[in-house]
């Protein structure tokens, strides 16, 4: 297996380094350059048709891409710790807060860097004011994981999980690109300074 | 058991109804009345606090929200016919192609209906100019599941699968709100009709 990279500030490879860290596993690595458009060159179509990273190719040749399609993959290969579950219900409340985590604040970051950032303003049209209004989601979002994190000490239950992940490497990426997380929120803030003291958040 | 519902033309209630009835199973179900605001009222935010629906309530009285962790936990309940793979390679596909219709079709459907739509004009500041720019982004990922659709006849492979759901529901709400499949595609179009015609698609 390889795993196809982009080292940081971007978001998704880094779920994928973090996770494997916490496994104590490596894979070959090849980055891709983004900013050099090598996402949509046609050797990097030619492995993911939508030009993403990351992208894991398998021993058979074949790819798979989407972080939590290759971690869900990666987590059959290396099961311990476990970072999905280990019963059914479990592993739901982690997809459902690992969701959440995307959809509540992953969307309005990327919509925040799509249309209000200045270093995408040169690769796409932008509409700002929408851009703009993506501060107050976020903000939303936040309040409601420090509402969340008020009861325990990670994003699902208190054990680390692919969901902390997710929160991790979006709260990073937001601050990088100046979405910063709102006054207070206490539980939330001390939730980033818990994982980020892992040895995996470096990764 | 029981589901909190939505009817007709909510997209999400309907992947769940479509995802039991695959498994010929049925749950008692309670309808929340979206456009009177039942979703943000407390009696429904003590059941989700982002006040989304489907939600499912389980026997012990906690809740799980989020159309497809619902759906992956009741596939551990009546994993007959597996709507998720079988083997860890199928589950990470069909994962990858869920998240892959979520995010490229699902995200400019959501995106057009939030801020383009009639409709939602009268509960949001809508940025009307950025709503409208989701109908290139649909038309694109159309195009490129028309591509995918090429050289099988489902979502992922030969089966059908949670991914086929996710798709002909957002298909469907596309089409109600005004964002209909570009012409041609005729890969997409034989793909609709085929998962159209399953008596699942009525639910």
């Amino acid at each position: 297996m390889k795993l196809y990279n982009a080292p940081a500030p971007a978001p998704n490879p880094r779920r994928v380094r973090i996770f494997l860290a916490e496994k104590g596993a490596s894979l070959p690595m090849q980055d891709i350059n983004i900013m050099g458009g090598e996402l949509k060159k046609p050797e990097h179509l030619a492995r993911d048709p939508l030009g993403q990273v990351p992208t894991l190719e398998l021993d058979d040749g074949t790819f798979l891409s989407e972080t939590v399609a290759i971690c869900r993959y990666l987590e059959s290969l290396y099961p311990d710790p476990p970072l999905f579950g280990t019963t059914p219900l479990e592993t739901a409340r982690i997809d459902m807060m690992t969701r959440r985590v995307e959809f509540q604040m992953g969307t309005p970051t990327g919509m925040f860097w799509v249309h209000a950032h200045p270093i995408t303003a040169a690769f796409i049209k932008q509409h700002k004011d929408f851009g703009e209004s993506n501060r107050a989601n976020f903000d939303r979002a936040a309040g409601w994981l420090d509402r969340e994190l008020s009861t325990r000490s990670h994003v699902v239950g208190d054990a680390f999980t692919i969901a902390d992940i997710s929160l991790l490497t979006v709260v990073d990426f937001a601050n990088w690109i100046g979405l910063n997380l709102p006054e207070g929120l206490t539980n939330l803030r001390a939730w980033h300074a818990r994982v980020s003291e892992r040895p995996s958040a470096k990764a």
